[in-house]
This record gives structure tokens, C-alpha cells and sequence, in this order.
């Protein structure tokens, strides 16, 4: 087990030995926190704040950002009503819309709670800013549904807030945290918010495939009528025929997948879409190397190649 | 105009200035803040700052109270499922719950940026400590559903966790502001958190009416299942066969409510509910009176007084 290994231990004893007695709420947030998720964003947290480890707080930090980030989830499963996350139900699922609602606030403000006992002010700010632009991300998002209109720079502006934004505080958080060189702060943070970014990507490619093993069901996106790269890539190129076709299942619970998948794949959806990942990942790539402790260097090529070659 | 209204519309342009250009968010945003509420905890904060006008952001501070309230008020129409509000539609009855979560984290994050602005630790750790109680109250209120045999402890709990709490909160942060004397600080937030005790109760109350004119529906509590004061009274004061009739029409949204009313009143329901608000408000007067400003004092009275002869 490297360091970075032992420390996420910590960050997850952490969680998870911080709960209330009340026994309804102590059930749901154990619930929450048993399956081990990937941690990628509080790993990139430790990553970035390893550049000086004498410093206090670096296992509180990365428990916050892993807190933040399981909010959201826990609030998103509720917007998209979905039933499953990493393969396990949803908490709206088992218990009901109104607790998802309520223990997503409770995690939020746990956080919180956290973030006050780190107590610098740029970090607070950090975070305060990064917690509103996913909630913009998201609800523009909304807009996106049933929306074959939507423009790339919206799509893109969708994937910096949702996913990309909280990567690079993350990294920002760490850095500062650290107390290190400006300049170490800026290329983290840009390289946080390319792995970020690169990974939604990924995400919105993984919904258009027909594995079976990636812990959530597929074409999701599709059938809430969520426009995505794929689609969106797809829809631009195609003939009047097709695009009518597209619109029909978009939103469509009962869409034909293997048609779709064909007819997206056939005007380019899936291919423009990897290009996209491929340059997200070219740019994270460019600015790790940039990043002059070649440690870290070599940890964030290693998570952005994570995020490239994921398949889940 | 007094002062305290003066200010109060101050905190109120301060929030509607402050929106994104992002067309679909300023729109909800607008529709949540053009209804002019009471603003009681905002005024509370006023009150309880104003022992030392001199500070600065004072009106930022009560921006943030009201901010946080609102963030819970939407969340909770989604909780309840509720579709008025201060007898307007409720967001997720005009837009949809997913609208109502993330409107509710957008407005929860903007107060995260103030209070990183206003910048003291005291103050953002009273805040977090709220926002997270609050959560917990909301929580095991979700308990009291359809369960007749749930405790006046836990009630009471319910009512200072859920109301009581941000009353609370309202006073201390304002003293805090301030930078006043702990004495100050301690009576306020006494007489605060009894005011907020005493306007939950008086909620309860309100909902077990006749009068048409409270803004919203009557008995939604009943009809939700939700058990409250008066139901509680009654149903321990009840025989066998009322307690059957009691638990029939509890989360029945058929329910005949002149009938259960009656039989509310008939088992001292709404005496015994009314008898504890009369506890509160008499703890609020007496912590009133501690308080060593007379100005002060007198304005923590009148909104006891406010709290205690509601009527909507």
C-alpha cells in the first residue's frame, strides 16, 4: 500500500466513524458510505497537498472534498430519479426522494462543518465557489433535456461545473492547503480541471456501450433525454431522416438501444466524442509536465490515464 | 420606516441583485425571492446585530439568514412534496423536483459565499453547526411519519432542531457580529431559540385551523402523516376506538378534517398544544428581559409577541 493508499484508509475511517446516534439517520449515512467508491477526487486531493506533508488538515481536507462529492451524488440520483449508483440502489430508491433530499444536506453541511475546522479562507472560498458552480452546472444541465438544440460551448460549460470544477478544487484546495509556489497551484489545479472534464467525457461514452459491468445501467442519458456528446455529435451530422429518428428516442424509455447505438456510431457521435476525451486528455498530459515535483508529476499522469482508459 | 425595516430592504435588494446571467437559473431564482416573506430570522439578526451598528456586514449577515432559510424551504416543498408556498405554486410544482433540489444547493452555496465574506470562524461555525442540525431535525421529523407512538421528547426535538435552531442561529451570528459581551450573546440566543420553538408550535397549530387564510393548505400535516403537537395530545389522551379513528385518518389525504378536528379538540389536543406555546412564549419573554439593551429588549418582546399571535 503506497502513502497515498494509507492516507485515503484515513480518509474513509474518518467518514465513516463521524456519525450522528439518531439511528434512522446513522442507517442511511452508513448505507452511503459502505461502498467504497473510487475516491478519485479526494486521491487528487492528497496528491496535490503531498507536495508538503507536515501540514495539518490534509486527511480533513480530502474527507471534505469526498463529503462534497457524495452530496451531489446523492441530490443527482434524486434529479435524475435514478434507482442505482455503483451498482448498489440509490438512497431514493430504498428510502424515498424526501430522505436523498435530506441526507444530501446533511452530508453537504457535515462538510461544512469540516471545512470551518480547517478554518483558511481561501479554501473556504474555494469551495463555496465550487460547491454553486456545480449546482449551475447541474441545473443547466436541465435545460439540456429533450433539448437537440443545445451548443457545444453549453455542453462543455455543463462538464467543466458538474464534474470538471470540483476536480480542480480538489487540486486548488491541496495546493493551498500546502502553502506552496503559486505557480504549482495554477498547474494542478488546470490539470485537475482537464482529468475532471475528461472523465465526464468518459462517462457520457460509457452510457452509449453495451458493456455490462459498469456498475450503473446503460443508456441512462438517452432514455431521461439528456443530450450528451454522443448524441449531440451525432444528431449535427445527421440527415433530416435520422435526426427525427434521434429526437424520437431521446427521452424514449423504451428506445431500441442497439438501433441508436448503431445510428450514432454511423454519423459520428461516438468517434467525435473520443476525439474530444483524447484532446481533454492530451491537455491534462501538457499540464502535468508543467508541474515541477516529478512525484506529483507522474501521480496526476497516472490519474489522468485512469480517467482516459477507464472502462467503469 | 424604522431602522430595522430600512435595513431589512437592504438585505432584500442584496439578494435579488445577486443573480447569474444563466437565463433558466435567474428565472427560478426570481420567482423564489419576488415573494416578500416575513423575514422574521433575518430581522432577528438585524435586532441582535444592532447593539453595535458600527460593524460592517451586518446586512450580509442577515442576507445569509435568509438565504439559508430559503434554501430549506425549497428543499422541504420538495420533502413534502408540497405544491404552495406562502400561497404561491412551489417551485417543484411549477418546474419539477429536480428544479426544487438544485435551486435549493444553488442557494445554499450563495450563502456559503457570503458567510466565506463576512469571514469570522465564530460565525461560520454557528452556521454549519445550524445548516447541519437543521438537516437532522428535517431527518427525524421524516420518522414522526404514520408513527403515533413517537415521543414528546423527540417532538420537541423536531421543533428547536427544525425552527428553533435558526432562530437561534439568527441571534448568536448577530451578537457575534457584533463582538459584544458573552452575556449578550447567551440571552439572545436563549430568547431566540424560544421564539423559534414558539412559531414551530404555533405552525402546528395553525395547520389543525378552519381559517382559509393562512397561505396555505389546512391539515397537510395530518394528511401527510406528519404527527405534530395536536394530534399527539389527543391521541394520548384517546380510547382505544378513537385512537383507531385517529390512526386511520392519519396520512390520509381524504380525510374528513372537521371531524378529526373535533376530535382533536375534544381530547385536548389543541388546549394541550396551545398550553405549550404558552411555555415558550413566557421562556422567550423572560430571556427577553435579560437582555441589557431596552431597545433591544423591547423588539425581541414584540417578535415573541408576533410569534405567539400569528395567524398565518
Amino acid at each position: 500500500m503506497n502513502l497515498i493508499e494509507k492516507e485515503l484508509y484515513h480518509v474513509e475511517k474518518m467518514i465513516k466513524g463521524d456519525v450522528v446516534k439518531e439511528k434512522s439517520i446513522k442507517e442511511i449515512y452508513k448505507y452511503i458510505f459502505k461502498s467504497d467508491g473510487k475516491k478519485i477526487r479526494a486521491r487528487l486531493n492528497l496528491i496535490s497537498s503531498s507536495i508538503n506533508r507536515k501540514k495539518k488538515n490534509r486527511i480533513k481536507l480530502a474527507a471534505i472534498i469526498e463529503l462534497l462529492h457524495t452530496a451531489t451524488l446523492v441530490h443527482d440520483d434524486v434529479v435524475d430519479d435514478s434507482s442505482f449508483r455503483r451498482g448498489n440502489e440509490s438512497v431514493n430508491n430504498i428510502w424515498s426522494n424526501a430522505h436523498g433530499v435530506l441526507i444530501g444536506d446533511y452530508i453537504y453541511s457535515k462538510a461544512f462543518i469540516y471545512m470551518v475546522d480547517v478554518g483558511k479562507k481561501e479554501i473556504l472560498k474555494e469551495l463555496a465557489s465550487a460547491t454553486n458552480d456545480i449546482s449551475q452546472g447541474e441545473l443547466v444541465q436541465l435545460d439540456a433535456i429533450n433539448n437537440q438544440e443545445i451548443t457545444l460551448t453549453k455542453l462543455k460549460r455543463i462538464s467543466y461545473f458538474k464534474t470538471g470544477r470540483l476536480f480542480e478544487a480538489a487540486a486548488r484546495t491541496g495546493a493551498l492547503l500546502a502553502e506552496t509556489k503559486p505557480i504549482y497551484i495554477k498547474n494542478i489545479s488546470e490539470c485537475a480541471k482537464n482529468i475532471g472534464i475528461l472523465f465526464q467525457i468518459k462517462d457520457d461514452l460509457l452510457d452509449y456501450s453495451l458493456s455490462n459491468d459498469i456498475g450503473k445501467p446503460l443508456f441512462q442519458d438517452l432514455k431521461e433525454g439528456k443530450v450528451t456528446y454522443p448524441f449531440f455529435f451525432a444528431y449535427k451530422n445527421a440527415d433530416k431522416n435520422t435526426k427525427k429518428t434521434l429526437s424520437n428516442n431521446l427521452g424514449n424509455k423504451k428506445a431500441n438501444t442497439k438501433d441508436i447505438l448503431r445510428l450514432i456510431q454511423a454519423h459520428d457521435g461516438i468517434s467525435k466524442t473520443e476525439d474530444l476525451a483524447k484532446k481533454f486528455h492530451k491537455n491534462a498530459i501538457i499540464s502535468a509536465k508543467k508541474i515541477d515535483n516529478l512525484k506529483i508529476q507522474k501521480e496526476m499522469i497516472e490519474l489522468a490515464q485512469l480517467a482516459y482508459e477507464r472502462e467503469k
